[in-house]
């Protein structure tokens, strides 16, 4: 019962505010217990956990807890926990009309999921915050005065200048500061790069079989039409790129680890993609989002390495850091830096140049290394985790694209994956199926779960395993 | 000759790196020899002076012109201060073919201004560092972990509750937490509601006859026409938009300073364009960029207090803080707050969350009310300097638009704007015209010099100061 509430924070602390964490909590703790989704009798976490999950301080949590204890909400006793009283008094629902109750085969199913096993965010209770606090406040102290003012819309120069010398040594990316565009997420570079396509005239940027909708999404509302590659088993079929005609200009590819399916786009293929880019007049927008995470061997290095004058590459620190640091860059082809950087500018925005300044810092001292090499581990133990435990539980399961990155694909037999989807939401476990990345004219060959091993904190991590194994056929 | 280069720095340090100042610094000052840019026997500005300019330690100043004197670039003798060499080595271009000797005739003109008084930017050198330093760090330590993640596109719920609350207070707008959406910066904004306007079939956006050409340009991006509505001595005329036609689906206001030409819309106009918009169904979009600086009596309260429903008020950190921050925020209509979010949300943008939450505690310790206090007390002794300095040098030009702001306008004989924008590059002075604002289709009846006196640091006030008075007529 009080691993069912382990990640509880994740739904609760979206109303907290930052200078009344305690009274925040307690709101959010009684609107649970007033609503029903935290039932009489329900254990909750330990103070320790809950303000693990949230990122308070423990006495926080503790003094919450004690503050509805005395308020009749809940009930501690010693070897018991604390739980959700049998009888909460509802003082402030008094002059509403009483609930209607509730039907007597009514499943008892928290409203909100409480494990998360969606892809796309790393586990950010492991934020290095006094590194990078550390790094900012060295980068602030230092900063020239002209820092605080409008910048190059490309960036600050010491960032830009840190950012070339790490991509060619971490993931062999031919840079040189005066193409690099510092841009606040991926999203926001693909945005101003298909700006720039389409005012050149590109009409259509090809696609992956499989991928988030939101990138063809921005991309169609670019007025840029996306058609989707073909696949086999070894991967994005580029081949067929030839037989598109002339109106793809370009191809949105995650080459070093496929989102989601999880390959490597082989050697072959690699070359393939360059070379349609070079007869073509073509580029390839290549998608590194985690690139930092590999686990079997040396890091895939980035496809741009292959022709810097055919090939952007967009990397970002939401994977590697903090989504909430808004922070990516974009390493440009010559003739495509100045058109980006005036698109950029031209709405004048840029990161906050301290922020900037900041991870110059973070990167400039290792401390950005330090913390991938941290996170790396940590991820590849919950990565064999992983795999152990659907093994042991459901052995027909097969387990792929784990050789990096935050995610692994669960192939389940055909046919099956919304009833497994079902299953799992049933018993409160927040996670996607294949399909959900699937391209609307793709057909549908393949089933199976994507699970996002990084989301949750360690505290909540077992039970979110225990959960999706219950889960599986 | 030492007060023409007091704000050197301001070319100088474009390409400084933060942990290797001095050696930026060095390199710097080496190819300003090198280029002729520092003639020989220049005398440069005194270490404590660039130092503060540029916002280094003084020590690091003083380290770097010792070096340089050691490798024979610069002079330094007592009582007669650091100078260029008479005969400056070349070390690194001895290779480089002997460059052409100058023409006898050649004016001794530094390549760019010296001295910057353009309007828009506040002065960066009083950035308080210290205190946004500790709000930071009290913002990081406190921030819970979903902070770090994917945030909502309206911006921190922290922040958007202490701004609802400064709002009401420094400005009188009727703003509530939900209808909040941070943005990164002015231009920002106006993009999301360009965007969100042009959805709705919205056709034009009615501007003032002056006016920022980035703000029509990013309009006319998003396919919206810029109508100019006329103006006369009382500001803009906006009974003439019951006049434009039902195309004019909005108006772009600086209604309580306006920029340029320094006035606050009079109250019956204020009524005017509130009532125009109740009427044909428009919007008024007012841009508060420097509510905060009033001199000669209580800040004239947002247009926005007269019809919330009515009104978009757009703020920002820009000129008040720092425009390096990239903060700043709408307060929408109820109708337009979910369109406005969702268009933002559609390309993730957000400013960074620390940021978000470090900017919450500023304002919320009072740090902020603070800076703005000190910073109205520093601008408004420099604006009765440059009234009391104009009037001692040139009796016949008026100087208007200072009871607010950071910037004024002098008023020139009819006919004379470019002779004396072109006196003032000869002089090495930054600065813009009035004409440099007027919409295309406005008629020039107006000259005038529009002077952003926050810009320049303290140590280059004086010396910008006597330029601009040698210039005028």
């Amino acid at each position: 019962m009080a691993n069912e509430w382990a990640s509880f924070g994740t739904d609760l602390h979206l109303e907290l505010r930052g200078p009344r964490l305690r009274a925040g909590l307690m709101d959010a703790l009684r609107e649970a217990v007033r609503s029903g989704r935290l039932e009489a009798g329900t254990r909750l976490p330990s103070s320790r956990s809950l303000a693990a999950d949230l990122g308070m301080a423990r006495n926080t949590v503790a003094d919450a807890y004690a503050e509805l204890v005395a308020e009749g909400w809940l009930t501690a006793r010693q070897g018991s926990g604390t739980r959700v009283a049998r009888r909460a008094a509802e003082p402030r629902t008094a002059t509403r009309p009483p609930r209607s109750p509730a039907p007597v085969l009514s499943l008892p199913r928290p409203s909100a999921p409480v494990h998360d096993l969606k892809a796309g965010t790393p586990d950010l209770a492991s934020f290095p915050r006094a590194e990078w606090l550390r790094a900012y406040r060295r980068a602030l102290t230092a900063a020239p005065n002209e820092a605080f003012g409008y910048g190059d819309p490309r960036g600050r120069i010491e960032l830009r200048t840190v950012l070339a010398e790490y991509l060619a040594r971490a993931r062999g990316v031919h840079a040189r500061p005066e193409r690099i565009v510092v841009c606040a997420g991926f999203m926001h570079g693909l945005m101003l790069i298909g700006q720039v396509l389409r005012s050149r005239g590109v009409r259509d940027v090809a696609v992956e079989s499989y991928g988030l909708g939101l990138h063809t999404g921005l991309l169609a509302g670019a007025g840029l039409g996306t058609p989707a590659l073909p696949f086999d088993e070894r991967g994005t079929r580029v081949e067929e790129l030839a037989g598109q005609g002339g109106s793809v200009g370009a191809v949105l590819m995650t080459a070093a680890h496929q989102f989601p399916l999880g390959g490597a786009l082989p050697p072959d293929r690699r070359a393939a993609v360059v070379d349609w880019a070079r007869a073509s007049g073509g580029l390839v927008l290549e998608d590194d989002y985690d690139g930092e995470f590999r686990y079997d061997r040396q890091p895939v290095g980035a496809l741009q390495g292959l022709d810097p004058e055919r090939v952007v590459y967009l990397g970002t620190a939401s994977k590697s850091l903090a989504p909430g640091l808004r922070l990516a860059w974009m390493v440009l082809p010559e003739r495509l830096a100045g058109e980006v950087a005036a698109a950029k500018g031209a709405v004048d925005w840029s990161s906050s140049a301290p922020d900037q300044l900041a991870f110059a810092e973070f990167l400039g001292s290792g401390a950005y290394d330090r913390h991938v090499r941290a996170m790396r581990l940590r991820y590849r133990r919950r990565r064999d985790q992983l795999v152990a435990a659907v093994a042991a539980h459901s052995p027909e399961t097969r387990v792929s694209g784990i050789a990096a990155g935050l995610h692994a694909v669960l192939t389940l037999p055909p046919g099956t994956e919304q009833a497994v989807l079902r299953s799992a939401a049933w018993h409160g476990l927040a996670v996607q199926g294949v399909n959900q990345f699937r391209r609307p004219t793709v057909p549908a060959t393949l089933d199976g779960l994507v699970v996002g091993y990084a989301t949750p904190p360690d505290s909540a991590w077992q039970s979110a395993l225990q959960t999706l194994c219950r889960v599986l056929p």
